[in-house]
């Protein structure tokens, strides 16, 4: 494949700055991540003018609302982005860690971590994630490759300039922080298939984008996101606990993907459990789409059809089912999850273990909101996407999950008999 | 893509074998490997003749004397083949280990070990990775597609059939382990985009299949194997221990990917190195191809071209370069290395601190022989493959490497705010 010259020149200069990064200490990233930090918030003007230029094209696009205002940037929107850099500055830096131990013939092996390189992040919409992105690879020591959507074009400029400056300004590298600023979709798929310069491929966005990186990059990927995440209402479920965890799992931030798509009610307590959910969902505007075992028991809701259990709505829509008992859960769930997040709501201790070792998921609960499955929440202290592949990462990166390991070995003329 | 009925039927049985192996014990998968390794013993007839079905047809065919002799089974074969089953058993289960901690709200978090779910390895002649990838993906209780070359089937066929009766008989799930019997490329082809049944591919052989793999599946990939291993003789190297490793690297087994392919000497002892490591290597029937300046050492050698950096020979010749210093050394290993082993030879340890921080490679050794890359002499005891990937595993793969982890969530009444 023939790359664009402008891509090849980036690929370049993100290989050079990762080589110097691999080995560039945690002051010094720390020092750049406070000049980031404050460069954004004395460019705040420049950074508002340049964001309003795509918030008005965005609105004569007729863009979605929800989209638009994802899109928008504030005094307080700068100012947060900002505090997110110096808290990435507290968090420790997962380069060097290690293990180490010595071999019967005295070998001894060092395994320590490393960065993983050069990493390309292909996003959508929100302008946050290019600060963001970039000073998560840099505090782990890899060179970032960003290309973010066209909407946000004008605002990714002006914000990437500002925070490589400043990077640079403070000692890393040249091209440890890069935009690609074409944002045709043949450049996008130019970058998947640079493995001579790109280490790590990371997708934040929505399922298309994902489903398009996933089938079309030759450089490694770490799928992120698509989670349509299921709560099983067990026949031993405290019913208050049942509401209060179902409700939260849905409506406390639908357009998320580790908001609760779809529920599961055991036959034995779904006369009693579902007029409690219902009525609250009702009397918050959740629609529900559900099998015709719900309906005789809640005659409004719509009649869920096959592509329903599928689907993650990212909306105020739940698709409800009752089943026989957990074994039909658990093949429900193991049929349509998208190995997210999957919680039990029971007070049955059997149950509970049964569900929390037989479900296939990045994040497993009981009794708790599926909303909980985040960098953040878990206490990584930061989150550059959550993985659903099984492969390197799996549920909320953090800074170790942009990193590799090497084996380092001390030998003393050891040779192979 | 239209997969052969065949291949959904085998990707259909291995996600059900991989949802009951993922919760099977320790204990129960041990049992299964020791009556897979007595059906071997007492299969050996059924084995030798299979084999030298494969075996005639190999040499009929005018395939390589030491292609043929990987192909070819014994008696001893089959007994190390048994043996090595049974040091499986000895190893720990990865499965169910972890770690644990408390957020402040009280919520439990687990993170723990396991299965990777269903395993495709695609593998050349040898017929004993058969077996060993059995093993080591029930021990970690994944179920595996295997599939090898057509110069091996007739014993394949055998194996794999010997080995899944054995497993099943002994309680495994039916479909945990599979052999694909079909050879013609496009089967492979197909496995490779088999995202719904699959959840990694790791392919075992030549450049050639491993490329076709990265470039093709859309399964995830574990690339292992091509190795352009290089040796660095520094100024201040010990001569003997530079010629005793840099000998053992490039003679003890050439034919692997651990094996030494490039030498690259500090000009400040050039002269004296090259003439002791030159008679060796003349003696032992190594071929050195070397840059000009070697040849002026040297006059006998062959001139390295530019490919010659670049090759990996997996046989006995060596590419030869006299470097001005260090830092020529870590340019050149930097352009041409395939990141797998690189070793320096020096008494001087900020030159070997140097060498060992600066070089990206799954392992980076002073003063011990390339050829330790090894899951068994790393102390692993076993090995599927040597990852030379960064993402999820890096340098010699053993159990660990065949899972991955979940985070299960024991909540008491949890929601966000």
């Amino acid at each position: 494949m023939n790359f664009h010259p402008e891509l090849v020149k980036i690929g370049n200069r993100a290989k050079h700055a990762a080589r110097r990064l691999a080995f560039t200490g945690t002051e010094e990233k720390n020092k750049a991540l406070l000049a980031m930090a404050d460069a954004l918030l004395r460019n705040e003007k420049r950074i508002l003018e340049a964001n309003a230029i795509d918030v008005v094209k965005a609105e004569e696009k007729g863009l979605k609302k929800s989209l638009v205002n994802r899109l928008k940037l504030s005094s307080e929107g700068i100012a947060n982005i900002s505090n997110a850099l110096k808290d990435i500055v507290g968090l420790p830096d997962p380069v060097g860690e290690g293990k180490f131990w010595t071999r019967p013939n005295g070998l001894k092996i060092q395994k320590t971590r490393v960065p993983l390189g050069v990493i390309a992040m292909i996003y959508e919409a929100r302008p946050n994630v290019t600060v963001d992105a970039a000073a998560l690879c840099l505090k782990s020591g890899n060179a970032c490759i960003l290309r973010g959507g066209s909407e946000a074009i004008e605002s990714n400029k002006v914000l990437a300039e500002i925070i490589s400056v400043a990077a640079e300004g403070s000692g890393m590298p040249e091209g440890s922080i890069q935009l690609v600023t074409m944002t045709e979709r043949e450049y996008a798929q130019q970058l998947m298939k640079m493995n001579k310069y790109i280490d790590v491929i990371i997708p934040r966005g929505g399922a298309g984008l994902i489903r398009t990186v996933v089938e079309q990059a030759t450089v490694p990927v770490i799928e992120t996101g698509t989670g349509n995440c299921h709560a099983f209402v067990d026949k031993d479920a405290d019913m208050r606990k049942a509401v209060s965890i179902v409700f939260n799992s849905k409506t406390q931030n639908p357009g998320v993907c580790n908001a609760l798509e779809s529920l599961l009610v055991d036959e034995k307590i779904a006369e009693e459990y579902l007029p409690l959910i219902g009525k609250k969902f009702k009397d918050y505007g959740v629609e529900i789409r559900g099998c015709e075992k719900t309906k005789k028991i809640l005659p409004d809701v719509q009649i869920a059809t096959e592509e329903d259990w599928g689907t993650e709505y990212l909306d105020l829509i739940i698709s409800v089912k009752v089943v026989k008992n957990l074994d039909e859960a658990l093949d429900h769930i193991y049929e349509y999850s998208t190995k997210h997040s999957e919680v039990i709501i029971t007070e049955n201790y059997t149950s509970a273990q049964r569900f929390l070792n037989e479900i296939d998921a990045a994040a497993v609960y009981i009794n708790a909101s599926t909303r909980f499955t985040d960098g953040g929440r878990f206490g990584f202290g930061a989150e550059i996407g959550i993985s659903t592949q099984k492969l390197h990462a799996r549920g909320p990166m953090a800074l170790a999950e942009l990193t590799t390991e090497k084996y380092v070995i001390y030998g003393n003329d050891h040779i192979v008999d």
